[in-house]
């Protein structure tokens, strides 16, 4: 096999792994049912990944790493802080839109994470906060948001964002485009006139 | 036993119940788990209580009842639609401060619901979901909100506050009345300027 085409399958081993723990959680999932849902006899599936523990972290980091590099991504961007936050909802929307499964996974599985791994995304997940909390705190001081408190604010954010990755599939009668414009009029201008 | 003995005693059983199936699910508590925590021998416990079975109902029929009961009152206010907006999400995030672990239970632990009482439970979820988007249709249509799918503002909405139940304890630096007011200072008005 080609290069390529391995890291083609490993892919979609990683794809329909992150749909199944979704679907039935980390634990609920056995290599065996992974191998089934891929059409894959199990002792080939080995020669792509070693085990559902390397499964759990190659999906776990990398929606952190792409958190991460869309937070750095906005933090340097020029402009305003308010656009900085538009823009960091925004790639947070688009992240739950093309990838809801693995999405799912870093929110609800990551605690089956173990040793240094964990302590790593759990690391991941602070810096994540704690750049995103910044962005407020300097949006407020450079006078362009309301002067909320700013933990209050980031996790009324990250919360009212988590929805999209449950109910959003086509089909919705909502294009992702009105969906993340939506959410962000609610987010940012409020739904009040 | 007085009546009012008799019913304390069975809140206490409610309460301990909601906290440890918030903690460690509903299928993983025992009655004889909740007996310990409660202080209680498991055999006068059942004095109070049939089974497991009848507490989830308990606990989540007494969430879903002062949803319907919240959303009727703020139907029958006369005030503008952004006003009643702003009252149910007030109640809502004010039963989350205040019974926390079992609107945890609400939202999470429903679904071991059975047979009428499920369908009961779904039902209730839907006239509330519908009772809050008719909230929003008419708001928008009275030229009070901008003018956002409906769908997409109601889920937002419901996700916003979701975290609360996760997050508020006493200790957290911020007031109920703050967190109240902040959250819906992004969701009405909108973080920006």
């Amino acid at each position: 096999m080609s290069k390529r085409t391995n890291s083609a399958k490993r892919q979609l081993i990683l794809d329909e792994a992150a749909k199944l723990f979704k679907l039935k959680g980390f634990g609920g999932t056995s290599m065996r049912d992974l191998a089934a849902q891929v059409g894959m006899e199990a002792a080939s599936m080995y020669n792509h990944i070693k085990s559902k523990d390397e499964i759990l972290e190659l999906i776990c980091f990398h929606i952190s790493d792409t958190y991460i590099r869309q937070l750095t991504e906005v933090e340097h961007m020029q402009a305003p802080y308010v656009e900085k936050i538009r823009a960091l909802i925004g790639r947070h929307i688009q992240l739950m839109i093309e990838d809801g499964a693995a999405v799912s996974v870093g929110n609800n599985d990551w605690k089956y994470l173990t040793g240094d791994r964990l302590e790593d995304f759990k690391a991941a997940r602070k810096r994540y906060e704690k750049g995103f909390a910044a962005l407020i705190e300097q949006g407020i001081a450079a006078g362009e948001l309301h002067p909320v408190n700013v933990s209050v604010a980031l996790f009324t954010i990250l919360s009212a964002v988590r929805w999209v990755e449950l109910w959003y599939r086509p089909g919705r009668n909502v294009t992702p485009e009105e969906l993340e414009e939506n959410i962000m009029t609610v987010l940012l201008n409020g739904l009040a006139k």
